[in-house]
């Protein structure tokens, strides 16, 4: 009737029960969730982690230490893993390519991480398939530029693929600031500044096999670029929305052959839907389900990309909002835990283990309940407590 | 608006944010269970294992090697640890005291340890607190046991610590069965067998500065001496028994000075609530909280060995069942993943990395909902069907 250590008692019938081994590129606090989620399901989990510091590798017992970018270590890393799965979307497609013609099953395929890689690739392939996305031309200089805004400003310009000083995305109220993007030499495209309602997420997982799972459609605030706050369902969405949006990301994972999670990032507009942004990974707007959802984002994404079948998306709760914890000024934020538990029992407090910089994501809160409202109030505020400091003039 | 990794910015204001280390001792599925909550608080956690292939040390980045019966390797694992816990009731008494004395937080302490590793002990305890028990008194010989018995059989021998050949809990029908039982030279216990209605248990947590928080009372189902099955809460139980039960869970933990977790396994008899055993630790009959309460037993003793405050125990879902999975003729579980999650995507199965004994708990599932038996019968498939091969007469 206890739990204590295993009696004597018949023989094994085989050596420890490892089911297969899926190797994480990359060590953030996806990894470091996926991690959560494989202890859980009992198959093996590694990480390529750059620092021993990174925040899966101070977790993990798999943790193998290498570089993303160089194809030997991606080919080291790789042997005695049954699956290669990404954290991140900067492992060199080259190297994808690589590893899949050296036989690695590579999931999601580097054909398909290339339209989260190549930005101009995938507003290309999405328009092709017919999928509704802001006005978009890639722009080589002042002159395309200013004939793509024809006289309406801002535009929006996004590197290509990476970026420049950590920024990806510039919002231009003038040809003077679109001039000092062009001046950092990148390739660029040119996207039509949308204002739109509100934005929304959704979540897809898809398999080998080609099973498909799909979470309510969620509401995410950003602020500064950074995703602020994640309100699951999206308070007062039209039904007729949900189904579309729901289809759609299920529609763009089959077309684009992914396997395992596609986020797909939306704008809301009086016109209807528009695609923003595709991520092949577990992502920030679907940390709610870890308490939200039947089966966690994290433990979805392990079951695709093994070709297990997909655990239930449904809803644990009726409405969970997450709000992710920033760096404030103060780096000790073990010491505000006290206060953020003992005012809120419910509150559930996700720390990534990453040194606090002014700005950076270094955790999240998750609160579940009924009402939105409350919700949201109740997760700023832990969110803010464990902050501390400026709040960035909020 | 992604996660990808953090892009260059304003320098981190402290190192990694490590929070205090949790040292635990031993590496079994509690250590493992345990492992994924430290993830999520982000704090830093160790385990002593006793070899690698432990089912926790599979798992964590901070898992020691050493023999929990020997001070010198405790006191090297104590080392960088600010608190040191326990997932089973093994480490001697004495070198708890020497832990303590040497300063180390030992949580729950070995006063209150003692009472999970001295059946008399705590008996006696409880007796004086005027807990209602089964019957009970040492016995040194076979005159004692029949003069206990007082003609009727069974009556239950127990060892007051360790056992025999992995048992420690003997159903006498008869003094030729008791004498065989004090053959083999074990200070024992007899206790009178109690014809229950049904087995509950109730799992309180109790934090150095004297909060405590208790969750719903559960019914197990036990066969042959194992968990089997675990609902929570307890259907039909009369709210004035759950109030019942939950106060003495508290109370115990009070009065026992138990800092961390406290699991009271009850008889549920016409005439009342009797305890039938204690432990100190997160236990099986609160596997459940995972999925089906607001903090798990895991973050929960985590909390509490931190003196933290402690986080809610409400419900999460109105009913949950978990069936353990036992060792079946056939080691390879994972290739029966598939069928058990294709047959029911809302079943979360727990796999602890054990090798596959028969017999033994080797992992887990748990079902949420509304009704307990259509949950008990979909637990009970899934754990059925993992388990494969002989069911042991059922």
């Amino acid at each position: 009737m206890t739990d204590s250590p295993d009696a004597p008692g018949p023989a094994p019938v085989a050596g420890p029960v490892v089911g297969p081994v899926v190797g994480m590129v990359g060590a953030g606090q996806l990894a470091r969730m996926t991690a959560q989620a494989a202890i859980g399901l009992g198959v093996g989990f590694r990480v390529l982690a750059c620092s021993a510091a990174d925040s899966a590798a101070q977790v993990a017992a798999g943790t193998r230490l290498g570089d993303h970018r160089s194809l030997a270590d991606l080919r080291d890393f790789a042997v005695g893993c049954d699956v290669l799965t990404f954290d991140h979307e900067h492992v060199p497609g080259e190297h994808l390519a690589a590893l899949e013609q050296a036989g690695v099953r590579v999931r999601p395929g580097g054909a398909a991480l290339r339209f989260t890689q190549d930005k101009l690739a995938m507003r290309e392939r999405l328009a092709g398939l017919g999928i509704a996305c802001p006005r978009f031309a890639p722009v080589r200089g002042i002159a395309e530029v200013e004939a793509f805004a024809a006289g309406t400003w801002p535009v929006v310009l996004k590197a290509v693929s990476g970026g420049y000083d950590g920024k990806g995305v510039w919002v231009c109220a003038s040809a003077a600031e679109a001039r000092a993007v062009l001046a950092h030499g990148l390739a660029l495209i040119a996207e039509e500044y949308v204002a739109f309602d509100r934005e929304l997420a959704v979540l897809a997982a898809r398999s080998p096999h080609n099973q498909g799972a799909v979470y309510p459609v969620v509401q995410t605030v950003q602020r500064d670029g950074i995703c602020r706050e994640v309100i699951a369902p999206a308070p007062g969405l039209a039904p007729g929305l949900m189904a579309k949006a729901q289809e759609l990301a299920l529609r763009i994972a089959a077309e684009l052959d992914v396997t395992g999670l596609l986020a797909v990032e939306l704008f809301e507009t009086p016109g209807g839907l528009l695609v923003n942004e595709l991520a092949m990974r577990p992502h920030n707007c679907g940390h709610w389900t870890i308490e939200g959802a039947v089966t966690s984002q994290f433990e979805q994404h392990l079951r695709a990309v093994l070709d297990l079948p997909l655990g239930s998306p449904a809803l644990a709760a009726p409405v969970t909002v997450l709000a992710n914890v920033l760096g404030g000024d103060d780096g000790d934020v073990y010491d505000r835990y006290i206060h953020v538990m003992a005012g809120d029992p419910a509150v559930k407090v996700h720390m990534y283990g990453k040194p606090v910089r002014p700005g950076r994501k270094i955790g999240h809160v998750t609160v579940t309940g009924r009402d939105p409202a409350e919700l949201a109030d109740r997760a700023r505020r832990a969110a803010s407590y464990l902050r501390w400091g400026k709040e960035n003039g909020e």
